[in-house]
């Protein structure tokens, strides 16, 4: 059963526990904005499911509470970003909005940022970008998940790529995809169902494709997208490996097998992430950038689809139903479980619960 | 049985059929710089395997040897250019080199072509960029071969991705991969074997999962990387469709579905392809790039292997192995059949047939 909650009570709790946590306003409301935009587009992994661990990092002070990013170098169109432990959220917005004012100057902004944590959807970014009239990229590292392609052991993190541009009216196209085959969550569900994996989701201790969840999860870890080797996982492992280049490697952050494991418990390292943002003026190239774009994301729509299914799909459409159902809803739906833990952590860190709709 | 052939011999063979097919001097150079170096780099498809394609591009005048490049709109870090139909080399080396020149100015080059040819391999071009101490990145779009998840007919190319960095030395990270689950070729070599296909690889005309070669071949069409939607193959045509964002949409070239079918007998429209090249100075950004990205490399390929293979690969360490053959044999080694219809195609277009060494 899902209970309904409205945005403005989901963002009330999530500020008010940040702050009780340690966090001052700006931080806060930063993340407040990012977790609440992946729940209504469905997202439910990223958002306040999480905010538990934020609060975790400010209370053992593995992230800054009272830091600001900070541009460390600059040029008229790229800029490097010492986040300064902020939380990824506040650095994120900092080196998009940074981004967005170099692309509409100059025709495209590129900033990376060190010193960053967790910065939620990686999509976020992308769309303030959309919301500016510009294509937006965000790429991040994180914790090690995913194993390299004939190797055993976890070097990379899920490592997302997302690109987001504007279409006409409201509409968009939104890639936010990790490039591990699948989400580890995802393999947890199959655990809890007691199913066996689909074909190229993982691999166990000693890198060979594993049906059973708990192999994956306990010492083996996350394909790389496209699986094994044969059916072209090596190509997702060159994307992950490239997200690396791009965010850890080119901004002197933590990279791969470096970063801090993922939820550890009484972790005191900083996460220290590294993270990529650019934004592109469609105007300085073709004309009519967005009547294109629609054109394609149209075309594909009204593809007669395969049996068994609805439609064909464009990036973003799945959010875009969320967010349709959460606006009909007055509300985000969560599930009634979600809504119980968020209820004993609220009186753990001495918060109201949240409110909801019935 | 391979014959090898030297660099030298196998330049002057292409430039000489070009030439015969009624090129000019520039842009005959141009398509043997890229052809030898996808051969010298073990991607024999995209190499002399190909010359006859662009000789009859000239010959049915769908290629235009009379023209150049030219840049219709720049600010300091991007220019729009329009290929006016050169051969793809031409245009591709024309975008990357300006790309190279406003990156090391600012930071950053971000070039978008129109009305361009199949350029070759797209690593081409980041190579180019490596060799300047940059980051090269390009993108293409081609012939309708992959078929979108939930759809049943081809609508997008096979759609590359080329990143390529500069790590210390001569060594360096070069991804160069279709976002297709295979190429076409491997597919028919299956079929050739008359061995069935590996997971993921691609649909029949129902868009389901095929295991016969021949249906991927007639009526069906390469899956994305991922395969089906169940292991993760929305991602990959996600990557397909950002790709053509960045080229046809972008530029405003033809895109996706629109683009003439690969290889069709004597097609008469020209290709309009559409192209992305960035070049990224990563001196801006974080100090010691290639010292870093060198140690993420060298920790990859010294990671335990799984079982029956000899070592984990980075990104471009293939490609560098057949490098280093070509330069220990002397020359590119080529399988006698490619040698034997390289001389019947001298044959006809009154060209001197390569020699080889033995």
């Amino acid at each position: 059963m899902a209970k309904i909650v409205t945005i403005r009570e989901v963002r009330r709790f999530i500020i008010q526990s940040l702050r009780a946590a340690g966090g001052r306003d700006a931080q806060c409301e930063d993340l407040a904005d990012v977790l609440v935009a992946a729940d209504v587009r469905g997202h439910y992994s990223h958002g306040l499911n999480r905010l538990e661990m934020y609060c975790e990092d400010y209370q053992r002070g593995t992230s800054d509470k009272d830091a600001s990013p900070v541009t460390e170098k600059e040029t008229a169109a790229t800029a490097l970003v010492n986040g300064n432990n902020c939380l990824g959220a506040t650095v994120g917005k900092y080196c998009m909005n940074l981004a967005i004012q170099k692309s509409k100057e100059i025709g495209v902004g590129v900033v990376t940022a060190k010193g960053s944590n967790h910065f939620g959807i990686a999509g976020f970014y992308g769309l303030m970008a959309k919301e500016a009239g510009l294509v937006g990229i965000s790429l991040t590292n994180t914790s090690p998940l995913q194993v390299p392609t004939r190797g055993k052991v976890c070097t990379l993190g899920t490592n997302p790529i997302s690109v987001i541009a504007p279409a006409l009216g409201d509409d968009y196209f939104a890639l936010d995809m990790a490039t591990s085959a699948v989400a580890i969550g995802k393999v947890e569900v199959q655990r809890r169902k007691g199913e066996e994996l689909p074909a190229g989701w993982g691999c166990d201790v000693n890198g060979i494709e594993a049906k059973d969840a708990t192999d994956v999860i306990v010492d083996g870890g996350l394909f790389p997208l496209g699986g094994p080797e044969i059916s072209g996982g090596y190509k997702g492992y060159g994307l992950a490996l490239m997200v690396e280049m791009f965010v850890g490697i080119l901004s002197g952050a933590h990279w791969g097998p470096h970063i801090r494991k993922w939820q550890a418990p009484n972790e005191t390292r900083t996460a220290d992430l590294g993270q990529f943002f650019m934004a592109l003026n469609p105007a300085v190239f073709g004309e009519g950038f967005s009547e294109r774009l629609q054109l394609l994301m149209d075309y594909h729509r009204a593809l007669e689809p395969i049996a068994g299914v609805d439609s064909v799909l464009v990036p973003g459409d799945p959010e875009r139903s969320h967010e349709t159902l959460c606006r009909d809803s007055g509300g985000i739906p969560y599930h009634e479980a979600l809504i119980r833990d968020m209820g004993i952590f609220a009186e753990k860190i001495k918060v109201d619960p949240m409110e909801t709709l019935d």
